[in-house]
């Protein structure tokens, strides 16, 4: 439908929200009349924190997750395992993990996974920089806790051929979670099972 | 479940997002680690779209619907019928008639309709700045687009016993849009003939 808005300034608001991912132009439209029956306060906060957001926040220097310091909160808690690290794609599994309090080791943050479709290859993850904290030599065992798609086996993979060299254990998160299914949306008694069933890389892929 | 977040700028950013109808957490999480994943410039046009539309956007002084200028272009279009006017809830079902290229009447936005559970009374309505513009003379129909709820029925009602004083045709589009149904979802044909099709007032309660 070719729609026909009243106000320049709308529409412009319409097209900036309808380029975020699952939002339609009805649903834009529907969201910004409700941004408009609210005070300006409302709305000035609301976009002003996503500029604090974008301008303000870092990355931990040690697991990339999102963070406010140089250094995150699980990094820099004393009482975590610091020989265990669990890689995840993105911060959405790193909440998920927390929340079922099942493990309490460190992150490793990918940013990402593999999938050439996408133009996402290695070099734009954070593998190099997960390959150097193993080199440091004080790591035990590395969880790998992707989803458990074509694109997580192959970063799964290529993860493992990289750790090759270094005497550190690589095992991955129980195949409890249905294959196809993403890790964000697992129930927490089954992420939390599967973290604790971990199996070693070999073994699940039958090598 | 009980969320939390390695970033405070990210959970204010995901409470501020939440607040939006039809979003929740998860939703609001997944569309800013989206935004964080695009360039600045892009994520501040978005807030700043939202802040220009907030502090600049005016409202049409005839009609009430949203505006770049003091008075609407379909207000100020001297080709359209400016006896017929079409009230409806908001500018949404002003754009969705425009789009059925049926009606060249002029318009009313009401702002919402009478909905005593949300607290919205006529007086939070454009109802007395209709009825000015019924008592100025110059206006022959009045045409009701309100919802098919019991929210739009009694917002139809109300403004009918107001324009009941006045030598005003006040009609109804007619109800083949099914009862319950909202107009901005109902297809453009249907909507069309819905308007083709009005019926007096007092035929359609059977009065």
């Amino acid at each position: 439908m070719n729609q026909r808005y009243p106000s320049v300034l709308l529409e412009n608001a319409v097209n900036e929200f309808a380029r975020l991912p699952g939002i339609g132009r009805k649903t834009a439209l529907r969201l910004i009349l409700h941004l408009l029956r609210q005070d300006d306060t409302l709305v000035d906060s609301f976009a002003q924190s996503l500029i604090a957001l974008k301008h303000e926040v870092k990355y931990c220097k040690v697991c990339h997750n999102i963070s406010d310091a140089e250094v995150c909160p699980i990094c820099l808690d004393k009482s975590r395992d610091s020989s265990t690290i669990c890689v995840v794609e993105n911060i959405k599994e790193v909440m998920a993990i927390e929340n079922t309090m099942q493990f309490k080791g460190q992150y490793h943050v990918l940013g990402g996974i593999i999938s050439p479709i996408d133009g996402i290859g290695p070099a734009d993850l954070e593998i190099e920089s997960l390959v150097k904290r193993v080199s440091h030599g004080s790591i035990n065992e590395i969880i790998l806790a992707l989803s458990t798609t074509m694109e997580g086996d192959t970063t799964n993979f290529y993860i493992y051929k990289k750790l090759a060299p270094y005497d550190v254990k690589v095992s991955m998160i129980a195949r409890g979670i249905s294959i196809g299914d993403e890790i964000e949306y697992a129930d927490e008694v089954t992420l939390g099972r599967s973290i604790l069933n971990r199996t070693l890389f070999n073994e699940s892929y039958r090598m």
